[in-house]
């Protein structure tokens, strides 16, 4: 018998390709485990399982009769319940109707739609992809929280209810949850991901990304969303050829890191700590350790200037008709919003141009930028999805990043490695991150 | 006897090459120009005659001895008084003393001194780059106004006092006095021309111009100026292989053109509308006649609240320490600046970039919007530079941008005709205005 939950994404198409499985098998398999874990872990907002296996199905049809099949026939994602689907409810976590706004499939989805994929059901998100969480627990502890806002996404693939997953991040809301539920967690490049049909939160800020169990996973899911976007003018033309061969080219010389150690290291349990400086030690050929550069203080503000103006402009109708169905967080952000001056915003603008520059120079002589994934493991509690203070540099930044579940912190829980690259670098990201895997798994 | 004044920038290169003419011959001729009618025309705020000669010996010498000459070898350049030299001050056209933040070669002083180019003095600026006049008039009619900002660069050229001139565009700086001075004007698309050590009045409008007689001046200017620098964070790579060949290719096709009659068309006298109306009518194979779009009016107010902000943030110190010594008009703007709230900032950054993508379609079925550069001839009176309503949503947009000077309005005074492509299509434009020269001087 086939151990599904063993193979990376390629291999099973490839099984279902060769006819060893069938993608009904295969969502049958996951099912069991949605049957198994959802009433502890709450992952899903929509799933229904009848039309899943149908469209599987289907899918096993296409095959039959000798289609051609996409680089991801026949497998199901999980989508996270602010990117628009025209055949399920997007609700984006608030209590909020929104409409009409999302009722047609954004442009991922007709790109995993036609690369084969199955849209298996849509997933849990903190409230309009801000920091309100979901009702979603962590699969390694049910008490403690999966990170958000993509909580269900990061859930679910932590949890083998899904293989694969779509998320976002405008702070940090895709390597958080990554970190937290041990899956890597995939945030390319600013504009590399078309957000057409996807909720806006900060046109700057907002990033498509994604959940899996092996870099090759997530690497493809890439090769398949990447793609420029006339209705997201900032995308940009970028080519995909190269990312799932660099994976695999070895290298040469051993990849060099830097890792700053910021302010927010005392935020990190002594577990943690203990865990990432043993893994500093087992790399010190690698990893050079470095102070931080001191404008990053300023990105923390500037991120946040940018992120509160841009929620309120877009939920400021939300905010004046339906301000008591809004959280607490989101109201505050949206009060901020509307009251930061333009002369603080035009900065926060001005310097992310700027500190492009800086962070060119930086890659120049390193390969990756390294540091835990987040602020030590998921905290105890629901009422929170955690802080992003490891993150919200590299949206603001719009640099890809990665999360690898290569640590244990406090009681054994999962923490993630992060790799940052430069813009429009994803490629050497990817296998940069492949040989890290490999090195750890030797 | 060489009549100097018919020759392109690039033939008096040749014959300064060939030992045919001098660079001090050159300069004294433009000396003698200077002498008549700098005392009416007031273009200059640093001119040294005994300097300019000596530089030119100096070119003459580099000759002789045999060393590689440039570009624009032995050639004088006039350069507007907000970009920062070594030898000469820099006073921004203020009564306020900017210090010492002038005071080095600004990067492209550098790359005109590495082109064999002569910085000849520095021509007079509004205040601050931005809207109180200097005490310039036009060449054409001493009682009207030359335009602004860039007033002696256009003014210095028209009058041949210079052959070639640097100036500068946050609204209209360049196209609008080039229209009224009735010589060429070029604003190159955002992002080629480096901004290092010039005064900045706003990161994300501010354009490097040049100002010259001949499309083909304007063009080697441009091939001379346009370098990626890391200094400046805006700047991308372009190559400008092209940007000289291209004015001399012909068409296989005639070009097509796009004109959009806005609502700023009534404040344009009479003699222009029926100027521009008989070239429309001259071209009618060519030029396709077009309401506006109508979110023009939105870039009017985004564009107003960007640089608004921004002369805020770049001048609030001296709106702090020295209020009385700015103008009405700049002390207005930074007033509003200091009030603009980010989320209108937001918004005028985010359409920004949706609008490049409208104006890509735009410029699929068209060569180049075409219109009049300014809202017709030179106005009467010194108090103000025109109005920049024909220039605004390209400063905005950052498309590149020529003034030709083909047309004739009231009292026989010049107006430019004004094309604008799409961004990084400089060479495109270029040879669709070199075109139209051609095809007006038949």
């Amino acid at each position: 018998m086939i151990d599904i939950f063993t193979l990376t994404a390629k291999e099973l198409v490839q099984k279902i390709k060769d006819g060893k499985l069938t993608s009904v098998e295969v969502c049958k398999t996951y099912i069991q485990k949605i049957n198994k874990f959802e009433k502890n872990i709450k992952a899903w907002v929509y799933f229904d399982k009848k039309i899943l296996l149908e469209k599987a199905a289907q899918s096993d049809d296409r095959r039959r009769l000798g289609k051609p099949l996409g680089l991801l026939h026949g497998v199901p994602v999980a989508i996270k319940d602010i990117v628009g689907t025209a055949d399920m409810p997007t609700k984006c976590g608030t209590k909020i109707k929104i409409g009409k706004l999302l009722s047609k499939n954004a442009k991922i989805i007709n790109l995993l739609v036609s690369a084969g994929a199955i849209i298996m059901g849509k997933t849990a998100t903190a409230e309009l992809a801000y920091f309100s969480p979901p009702a979603t627990t962590n699969p390694h502890d049910y008490t403690r929280t999966p990170g958000g806002s993509s909580s269900g996404s990061a859930a679910a693939v932590a949890s083998y209810m899904a293989p694969l997953s779509i998320g976002s991040q405008t702070g940090g809301s895709i390597i958080r949850p990554a970190s937290y539920c041990g899956v890597v967690g995939y945030k390319p490049t600013y504009g590399l991901i078309s957000r057409n049909g996807v909720l806006k939160t900060s046109d700057k800020l907002d990033h498509i990304g994604v959940f899996g169990r092996f870099v090759d996973d997530v690497a493809l899911l890439a090769k398949v969303l990447i793609k420029k976007d006339l209705n997201d003018p900032a995308t940009v033309d970028y080519s995909t050829e190269n990312i799932l061969v660099e994976t695999k080219k070895s290298f040469l010389n051993k990849p060099k890191f830097i890792f700053y150690k910021t302010d927010f290291w005392k935020l990190i349990d002594d577990k943690s700590k203990e865990s990432f400086e043993y893994f500093i030690e087992s790399f010190k050929k690698n990893i050079e350790v470095s102070d931080v550069p001191s404008y990053f203080k300023d990105i923390h503000i500037y991120h946040r200037i940018i992120h509160e103006t841009d929620l309120a402009n877009n939920f400021k109708i939300y905010y004046k008709k339906y301000r008591t169905k809004l959280s607490k967080y989101m109201q505050i952000a949206i009060k901020n919003g509307i009251n930061h001056p333009a002369k603080e915003y035009s900065k926060a603008i001005d310097f992310m141009r700027k500190s492009h520059e800086f962070h060119k120079r930086v890659f120049k002589s390193y390969d990756s930028v390294i540091s835990p994934s987040s602020a030590g493991v998921a905290p105890v509690g629901l009422k929170s999805t955690g802080t992003p203070e490891f993150n919200r540099v590299w949206s603001y930044l719009g640099t890809p990043c990665i999360s690898l579940p290569l640590l244990k912190g406090e009681k054994n829980l999962p923490l993630g490695v992060q790799l940052v690259a430069d813009r429009y670098e994803d490629h050497r990201l990817l296998r940069v991150t492949k040989w890290l895997e490999k090195e750890c798994t030797k």
